[in-house]
């Protein structure tokens, strides 16, 4: 009989437990060897969905680690109605702030699309440089740069202004390479099946925002 | 001189006013089209971070909208304070359900996990086929069905039971095919850079939990 090491299910109870503490003393390896705390320059980009709502998820948990949290929304105009709400309770550890407009398409106004982006830049700066924030959420920045809206060299002097254990976190499709050169933990969104595309399903409350 | 389409920072005003013109005809085509409601199964999978972060995220949309959410997590045994901490202010709106006794590779028994694994998928089945949860969450489930603990056909006729609105996710990596097969909405999360890995850093609060 072939056996598959791979498959949990064909195990016997005594290699299934052989297997398993193994894989406890690796993990407690790994732990053991990762001692080091650092704020983390996080970046979520690709095609694919959860690149916000990954980073809305950092937010919530360091919301109930009892963290200050900023957020910056660039390219969006404003907040969603649901996600206001959900904010709202956190006024005291939560500052969020949108670069207001609507969606770049719709204003068809370049100089007026930079200096909103810039506007934002300079806020989410003061953020960054302020130890009493422990995570900066730079949602949409990526969108931003690849419209020329901002500049990449900008963004990375002002991360290095960023206080030792600050966690930032940048998203949007299309980073560019010298940011993913300087980040610490870069994860791409693939979109594999999209209802959007190809059901024709549209954006509903709670998915899409 | 070479004109670079692709590059809005080289475009004239009007070209720039013509481009996010189309760009706006292009969305406006799109949601017409996208005319459609209907409740999704949501994958998030890949060996990248963000899966369940970006679960979350749908969470707090949802929430924010005032629906109700049930969250069950497989393989892990309990909820992270930081995680239990948030959760607890929605009780009107929120369940939210552990399968108990810690990562899989502490137990080391089989039996034990797989019953574990069963009762929560059982639990899970109340929330899916409840008309009242317009999101049911069902975290690392596909790692349980890749150690055997679940089997793929009842996952599959489980969800065929949920009511027209409701959305499911089903996070974690190794997702099998026949679940991407009837998913609507698949995004995987791969991993570029991890800090963990590379330069030693620790699993920190806000980020990892």
């Amino acid at each position: 009989m072939q056996t598959n090491l791979n498959n949990e299910s064909d195990l016997t109870a005594e290699q299934y437990q052989r297997k398993m503490q193994r894989r406890k003393e690796v993990q407690q390896e790994r732990v053991a060897k990762a001692s080091l705390e650092k704020g983390l320059i996080i970046v979520n980009t690709g095609n694919g969905k959860g690149k916000t709502t990954a980073a809305l998820g950092m937010v919530l948990r360091s919301l109930g680690h009892g963290y200050k949290v900023a957020i910056v929304q660039f390219i969006k105009g404003a907040w969603e109605p649901a996600e206001k709400a959900v904010f709202s309770l956190w006024q005291d550890q939560l500052v969020f702030y949108a670069m207001g407009e609507g969606f770049t398409w719709e204003t068809q106004d370049r100089e007026r699309d930079i200096e909103k982006a810039q506007a934002a830049w300079q806020t989410a700066l003061t953020f960054i440089a302020n130890p009493d924030y422990k995570l900066v959420l730079l949602d949409e920045v990526n969108v931003a740069l690849k419209l020329g809206y901002l500049q990449v060299n900008d963004i990375l002097a002002g991360l290095e202004q960023k206080p030792a254990d600050t966690h930032v976190i940048l998203t949007g499709r299309g980073a560019p390479a010298e940011l993913i050169e300087q980040a610490d933990l870069v994860t791409e969104m693939t979109l594999i099946k999209h209802p959007f595309r190809e059901q024709g399903v549209k954006a509903q409350p709670g998915i899409e925002f």
